[in-house]
């Protein structure tokens, strides 16, 4: 399924296809996060830092590289201007700001997704923008504003269920609605707060069965117990942990093997 | 005149036309430096901080937009990544970090100028890189490899009488020879070390005469006081020192009186 | 009078002396905004940036240089790490961070200072963190914890009346209660919003003429017409805008006619 | 041994104890390199980042609190302000710039170790800025200067052998000779270059008796076979790369095994 050009229907069945992203290029310089080359052998979707939380030019240059040869898509993962809090703390940016930070984000990654012979294919916020900007405030409307004038053909990933979404729709943008392979989430479809019992859902095969369930019937167990709808075209598996890579490997197994074609949200 | 696509020919008249540019949009955040909208109405090629040696986004979109609506073209100007030493100090990258630090300020800056309504028409480099690139070793090559990979088309602007202009050149690049209107110049055509006497010509109406002479007789007096031959197509005025703008609109009312038409080298 | 070790007293008389502070090494590498010299021949306190908001270390050790050489006590002007945006913006900082991020901005201030012939007098936090941190919350708590941490005997510079001179002698630190020369109150004593009407008084004589009723009455007329009791030791004069040095000085002459005793707080 | 306070006479016999550093506290926000906890129960002193080259400020108040705990030696690891570079990048700095980088630096890290119970003991510079000042050329003389002003009893470590030692010693300084646990040497007694044959010695016990032999006998086996004498007081032990704890264990239980007392040479 392509990305949702308007509300979506009600009664359809769940997608038959989703994508699978993870967060990639989070070094900088000496240091570095994730195994970059073992994700995109798994994932079909790779949000690239852009420098502002991660992602030294040389480095995403290389991880653009490794996305082109493997035909995986890369998406912009721009971030608050926070490099020693990983992006992870609000910043409390004013919105000509924030429109001209991630401008340049999403234009650093362009010029060298370019020079590695692929391009960006969708934007995804990161961290504390990403979450902020989900609730579709100011900082909602800047991201939107800046992907319309970097390039309004270019989808937006952004939450499920957030009012992030129907913003984005509203401008004209495409968007991606994403859950989280690994999260844990409440009655109400939310996320639990990563600092509460149940944030994360560690054991691969158990990951792997709640993305299947997930993808095929459209529903997430919550921490309470019930099952709650969530519809996603694009699911995130994290790339920063240590068995990341165990993780990715079973969710896309489990879909396979369930019958879920597994492809780029943006393509 | 377009840039240059070869060598040049040896007896051909100087140009009856010139290219005027300068550094702008060399803010960072709450501090800047130039009188940018005042410099535009002068030059007809903005060179553009991107963020390394200075440009912050804010800054760096707002420049973009005063120069689409002028019709000034926009220029990318990377540094070496030393916002302190304003890439005024050499780093000593290796030729892969350097050339994906370039892409990455070229794609961010394209990425501004986009959503300003323009586009990155030329690339010269700043400060330290400049100097070093004009040697045309490892740092040369690296600007005319990201060059190359980000847009084969786009002009770069070097040093008259540069090896750079060489190297860019024999691996297809147009060029443009550049002059600067304010600095003195040895015997031999380079220019005068900062640091000594006659670096810096500051009476507007000498710079004014000089650059006229440049333009229309192929010559600059150097400082031991002998006509030096000086090929250039564009001609820098410099934008970050008291009464930089008078100079910049001595230099353009003398050049239009003389009958040389003033526009830019990469259009 | 010595910054206070307690609450103060109700009825005593306004301090026939007060000090009077200002930003200082306020540039950054290539850039600069305030006018140090001048300054430093008008004021008692230097409030000297840390670097996380401005202040590299050659303008600070300049800046702590010509404090020395006049008497002028150093302060730590500490801030949130934003160098785009001036410190003028709310980071979320964990309280962890923030203390280490203090303490190293105290630290890197002393060294400098220590090598320049003088020594960091007192804190006082900029920007967004000042603001925050007044109303004594977690930003607050670690700044009083940093201070005591580094060394208890320094004085904590903080907005008159705000709940964190509270929090700080509770917790046995020197305080010294501040104003503003040039900023508008509200009939509760609190600062106008720098948006608002009245935010800011400019004309010199105006600005002078307040400052020697806040200092010998006791009060400052709000936007609203109202006396407003405000009791400060130090008087804080802007540094960064034209006309500051102008403002600072009508300031200074306006107390000492008054018969008012200009010294700082600290000592 | 203390630190030595002059030339130190040719004749005597290689020191019976030794100090063994590593470098320590090199993450920055999200990122870690070294394992800190393992190897401050092998080290007698921890080169601390100060924040240029890695080292954010809560990742080196935790180090200098596990140092403090454990009676481990903290000394400060200056840098060029290089984070993406690792510090490992020359950067032409003028000398009185960096005079108040390394300046800043100390000041920084002396900040965060008195708030953690302990203090600075020596300085020892990072990386390029290890390298260049080793030859005692400007930079050299920048970190001889910054240390005096800061404080002249903190002892310097530097590269056995090199000219660095002896500028430092004339200016009065105290100092520490260095050798290097896992590198290469060249029959003149220099290290063999990071990026030529027999640069690192890999294997833990391989390692461990070349630093017996060094501390016993002042003696090191170059790559061409030569027995060259190497006369050192501290020596380093790397802990960023894979089984460096290892490596770190293995030494000194072959020190302590041989009888040599291991210890700071700060202390």
């Amino acid at each position: 399924m392509a990305p949702s050009g308007g509300g979506g229907g009600g009664g359809v069945a769940p997608p038959a296809r989703v994508d699978l992203n993870a967060d990639l290029g989070e070094g900088f310089g000496r240091w570095s996060l994730t195994d970059d080359d073992a994700l995109l052998d798994v994932v079909t979707s790779a949000n690239v830092a852009c420098g502002f939380h991660a992602g030294d030019p040389e480095t995403v240059l290389a991880v653009c590289g490794s996305a082109a040869r493997r035909g995986v898509a890369v998406g912009a993962h721009p971030s608050y201007r926070d490099l020693v809090g990983f992006g992870r703390r609000y910043v409390d940016a004013s919105r000509t700001e924030l429109v001209a930070d991630v401008l340049y984000q999403l234009g650093a990654l362009a010029g060298l997704a370019r020079a590695a012979g692929t391009r960006v294919s969708y934007v995804k916020p990161h961290g504390a923008l990403y979450t902020t900007a989900a609730g579709a405030g100011v900082h909602g409307e800047a991201v939107v504003e800046a992907v319309r004038r970097f390039d309004p053909e270019l989808p937006l990933v952004a939450l499920a269920g957030s009012p992030l979404l129907d913003l984005a729709r509203a401008a004209g943008l495409r968007t991606v609605a994403e859950a989280f392979a690994d999260r844990g989430y409440t009655a109400t479809g939310a996320l639990v707060d990563r600092r509460s019992p149940g944030a994360l859902v560690t054991d691969p095969s158990e990951v792997a069965a709640r993305v299947v369930r997930l993808v095929t019937e459209g529903v997430v167990r919550s921490v309470d117990g019930a099952d709650v709808p969530v519809r996603a075209e694009s699911v995130c598996v994290h790339g920063d942990s240590p068995g990341a890579v165990a993780v990715a490997r079973a969710v896309r197994s489990a879909l396979e093997a369930a019958g879920v074609q597994v492809r780029a949200a943006s393509s």
